[in-house]
């Protein structure tokens, strides 16, 4: 399954909580874009973390899945980030 | 077909004339990202008239395509901003 993982977290406490969970899971590819193949269980897993640190009356987080990533086309326009570790 | 747009774009003139693009196409549903139904044309028009507004070496856009809306299944955490227009 390939994911893409996309969120708004208002404070900088937890934003930083978010993206150190979802870095040992995904890529980073964009300062508010995670995205890459995951399992199932994983993905499950990953995402009880992630919504154990997020305020839900302020944060969002998408989590949008395709099953067979033959199915999602990815375009780019300007840079491709790649893993964003590189970058920053 | 449905598509997901997000952005990394690293000046605020650039952001907004973005943004005002995107605005007419499809759903602007958090601060970096777009999302909706879209025809191949009118994605190629929107992606055109993006291209003209950003900074390929420093700006970075997304596009996520899926053909069939089926394939696609979006989890929630947190607040779903829908329309952003009614937030900002």
């Amino acid at each position: 399954m390939y994911v893409i993982i996309t969120y708004d977290i208002t404070d900088d406490k937890r934003l930083n909580k978010v993206r150190k969970i979802l870095r040992k899971y995904l890529y980073w590819t964009q300062l508010s874009t995670f995205e890459g193949e995951i399992s199932e269980g994983k993905l499950s897993k990953c995402m009880a973390e992630v919504n154990n640190v997020i305020e839900i009356k302020e944060d969002s987080v998408y989590v949008y899945k395709v099953e067979n990533p033959k199915n999602l086309e990815k375009n780019v326009l300007g840079i491709e980030k790649g893993h964003i570790d590189n970058f920053l």
